[in-house]
């Protein structure tokens, strides 16, 4: 229990306040926290909620889309963005800023994925100066069009490693990585890069892009044996149940909560 | 136009003497069938059809399963399935059966992998007495949880690599592999391996896993750059069109050819 985080998108019901309060209830002493939620309170709110609370932020999701596009397709400048998020990182107290790093822009895979490291080459000082780890999250390929042109660890671990480790680094995401070949292989080379690793389930039937995911348990991922390997690699930061599902989005926070404190128990924990 | 061939999936209303008909009007020499399609008329009727209008099979869709689940969970006989395949394949006069090796079985996926290759093992000694080459398609990876365990070339080559380059190779389609990092490495790898390439365009915005495909030129895929990248690699076979797309299945026959040939003439074809 030590070392589980919630992330935040797993309890959507619950604002910050309420999450923050809702693990400090059942024990948790991480949170995963996303920036939308934590604009409703305002930064200062939330970081003294936090300290009332004795939580710690275990990542801060989420800066990128440094493609230059949103999901929607909307221009957008992911840089300036990314910075914010790297400062309100830093004034939370977490290391680790998520980067989601945005889907194809102008139909062009790989001028894309060329402008994914050239913006990640002028984030990295910034993160550096405020004591903030950079985390390159490969989404599934079937984000790669709209999300993220980072679709493998390899691909991530490429960019990264242009940088040192203790600025850019890569987070293991079990619902993003599960079914590549090369994970085990990756998940070696990252050591000491790797700044996160969330797990969560695909859901069976795979239907939904975005909400088909659930539960550590629900679905085909082996979570004890990849804990094991990102550990072997070196991690032994906590471990964030992450979760988009639509039945778990309408379930109240503290009944969701117990869900995931569950899962986490069963499915990824070591006896 | 003389590599084009209409995958019978793209005009989902037609039955297969429609299709052949259709093609055979349009002046489009190869036709993928599907085996349900050829089910409806009959293996001798098809037969007779195909010579009557002088259209030629480019593959045969589709053997596999052979982790011994359907994608609804049901037990199958996938070897015994796919030596049928075989059989018909040969009476059809095409020299490829396109295998879509099953999904995840038993919550094991290494297993599950393993299982793919022990029966390709089995599979191959009896194509190749019948001059058929088993095609190994890797499935987009959201696709693993319930369609197909391999999910990208690389690891199709791995499997396929046991056996004789005449026996068993790799399908290359563009949807199901247009986001890997590696697929140009992959491709110049397969050399004479590759026994087809399909070509289809992700559809923008991507919502759902089987039908969000789209005709060559609406989505981000580089056609001419891919083709080009299986033509260095040694393949001057047919090129198959084949979109699963719920817009274009609910077109007449007729009009989906048009489209299907129309999309293959400007982004496809080389001027």
């Amino acid at each position: 229990m030590k070392r589980l985080s919630l992330n935040q998108i797993s309890t959507k019901a619950w604002s910050l306040p309420e999450a923050v309060a809702g693990c400090a209830e059942a024990g948790v002493e991480w949170i995963g926290l996303w920036r939308d939620k934590v604009a409703e309170v305002g930064l200062d709110d939330a970081v003294r909620l936090l300290k009332r609370h004795g939580i710690r932020v275990s990542s801060l999701c989420r800066g990128g889309f440094l493609t230059g596009v949103t999901p929607e397709g909307e221009p957008v400048d992911g840089v300036a963005d990314s910075r914010k998020g790297i400062d309100e990182a830093a004034a939370l107290g977490t290391d680790v800023l998520v980067l989601v790093v945005g889907g194809v822009a102008d139909n062009d895979l790989a001028a894309s994925r060329q402008r994914v490291a050239d913006a990640v080459g002028l984030l990295a000082p910034y993160a550096r100066e405020r004591g903030v780890r950079l985390g390159l999250e490969p989404l599934h390929p079937m984000q790669c069009v709209d999300r993220s042109v980072l679709s493998t660890l390899a691909q991530a671990l490429d960019i990264a490693e242009e940088h040192p480790a203790d600025t850019v680094g890569v987070v293991v995401d079990e619902f993003h990585v599960w079914w590549d070949p090369n994970v085990e292989a990756s998940i070696a080379r990252a050591k000491e890069r790797i700044v996160g690793f969330h797990v969560c389930d695909p859901l069976v039937p795979f239907t939904d892009p975005l909400l088909a995911r659930a539960l550590p348990g629900a679905g085909p991922v082996d979570h004890r044996k990849l804990r094991a390997c990102v550990e072997a690699a070196g991690y032994r930061g906590p471990i964030e149940v992450e979760v988009f599902n639509a039945e778990l989005w309408n379930t109240p926070g503290d009944e969701a909560l117990r869900q995931v404190v569950d899962a986490y128990r069963t499915h990824v924990a070591v006896p």
